[in-house]
């Protein structure tokens, strides 16, 4: 599998649908259920277990964890760093979604605690990726305060120093090992006013890099692309963040693997 | 009431959208808000309330209790336990779904507890009743391994030990008291692709057993057929699992008490 | 800003729009993606922090605070009275929605630690605002027993008691500092069909008062009308309540803000 193939993300996307990766997700409540319904659209067999007494056993058992900050509590978060210890024990990826990590100091040393079971994939938009690159942002709450854009060179910065590949997205994502970058268009200006998208985005990540453990960057583009085109495709005949929340669903169900290589360039 | 008329499904319907029971629902983060929506929809009014601190309290008001392992933790099961004594003290029957509760230990030594609350009726999918019954089974995660076929010996097997109504959920859902059986026909392969399906009908059961506490086979099978009859007709216009969705509850709304007789038949 | 004049409710529901304010959202599970996707089709910023461990903090950064006992916990409890003491602190208004507070002793109690922290609106169901209030009510579990029309005598006596805006939501809304009072019409009987939609008003009289923490009988009555019209419109075209729901957070995101004039009239 190469980068200069465009038709990677596609095989990704076909592998994954042919394997069903069990993907073991802690993500917020507020994502739940909708991220749940976009793994099973793409392919994936999402499972949420978060509680300590578990999420370390049931990771051993997972293709991938993601984990996600979003309505953390002690006991998630218990939780969460049982499971990542059990995924990098068991050699298994896992993907972090740091939100909203700058906001109060309970997730900053949270977060602090996540990073050193050193997480494959970090997605996060580009206020979050840049206060984790220690400079400074201007998001306030969940959402982004900053431009895509402004956070390729700490999330360049990121990848280097944590290893990890880490996706900022957006109107247009950006995705990194620290040394090579893909962008990935579509979508639509309708994602960010549905909660959750970025979310359940990050829980697709997971049953891609499932699927691809050795290729992590080629992974994250593939499920970026695959919310690029869905997203694309729901908002032809969307006529609000209502109607574009179950059309991305279905369209995530339609999908073509042809249709991704388009979504993807060379950064 | 007899299970020999095909008419009695129906009319267990019609008398819970009459009294519109009040139906205590502890279940997972995924399911809660669809499952609201389907009791809702369906004619009952669904409370979901789990807190060990008032989970037993509120037993004692409801007509019915759901219990749902998805997403469990130390302190929802003694929620769990606290309610289900609660149910058995005031004679108020209650429906156990025990989700993945091979998947760990923790998983199982829950599970072994509430079932010493003999449930009234236990609805899963074919792996968890095979394993539940002590058979070898090939589930992994929250999804099925396994054909409901296969599942049906674990379940006669099953009723016949716990004294509780069996129900296991598939393509064809087949349930049983351990002496007679009922088979249940329609729904749509759309439905294990959209998540907290199987959960939502663990809490419908509880609306119909509630107004026929003495009649638990039949009204698990009003229940059932409910699910079947809605199901065929919302993916008669679904264009994928996000319309399946909105449109099965929808259907739901719509659904005719005669509608049901056609969809069970002795097994 | 007075109320005598129509134009009020909707400048109100612009500036939100425009100023888009961060609202903190502590509400129970079944509710949080809907009321999530209601705050982002309406113009606000939602963000759901709740843990003990931040949640004072956190509301020292937001425009406002709503509660809601929903699916209530003594950990939840305990982020609900640090939060609430955060933003009177700061001089921020904060929602309290009363769910069910009659139902159970551990409800009672904590709705009575929370009303010590002076909530600057109070939003409930007839049955709600009347138990509040110390009358009896016909209430049961989280939906009403009782009239709007019955409830506004207590909902007048609980405003002047607590100094709360007080809004009893049913068929037609009614809301009062105690003073001066609102009738807020539109909706649909779809509405009580669909769980969660008071739960998700709250939020948004949140993001509403955010924007005129002077006025929140002004603020509360533009929200109110927000679900009135959006609700009216939804309804034309929705065939039950699974369609209603996403076409209503389609018609929240198309409002215009003449339309609320027409919703509001004096009491």
């Amino acid at each position: 599998m190469t980068l200069s193939s465009p038709a990677t993300y596609g095989e990704l996307l076909e592998r994954m649908r042919h394997e069903s990766p069990l993907v073991q997700c802690i993500t917020n409540f507020v994502a739940m259920n909708f991220a749940a319904n976009v793994l099973l659209a793409a392919g994936a067999s999402p499972a949420m277990v978060h509680a300590p007494e578990e999420a370390g056993e049931f990771a051993r058992l997972a293709g991938a964890l993601t984990i996600n900050i979003g309505t953390l509590s002690s006991s998630w978060l218990d939780g969460m760093l049982r499971a990542a210890a059990a995924a990098n024990e068991v050699g298994r990826p896992w993907v972090l979604d740091p939100v909203a990590h700058f906001a109060t100091g309970f997730r900053r040393q949270a977060i602090d605690a996540l990073l050193q079971h050193r997480p494959t994939v970090i997605r996060g938009n580009a206020s979050e990726i840049m206060a984790l690159a220690g400079e400074a942002s201007a998001g306030r709450g969940v959402d982004a305060g900053d431009s895509v854009e402004r956070a390729q060179a700490s999330a360049t910065a990121l990848a280097q120093r944590s290893g990890a590949v880490v996706a900022v997205t957006g109107a247009v994502d950006w995705v990194t090992d620290g040394q090579r970058a893909l962008r990935i268009a579509g979508g639509s200006e309708l994602m960010p006013r549905v909660t959750a998208m970025g979310c359940a985005l990050t829980c697709l990540i997971g049953a891609l890099v499932a699927v691809a453990p050795q290729s992590p960057l080629a992974a994250t583009a593939s499920a970026l692309a695959c919310f690029g085109a869905a997203g694309s495709r729901a908002a032809q005949q969307a006529t609000g963040p209502g109607s574009f929340a179950w059309r991305f669903i279905d369209a995530l169900d339609a999908l073509h693997a042809s249709e991704l290589a388009a979504q993807v360039t060379p950064a």
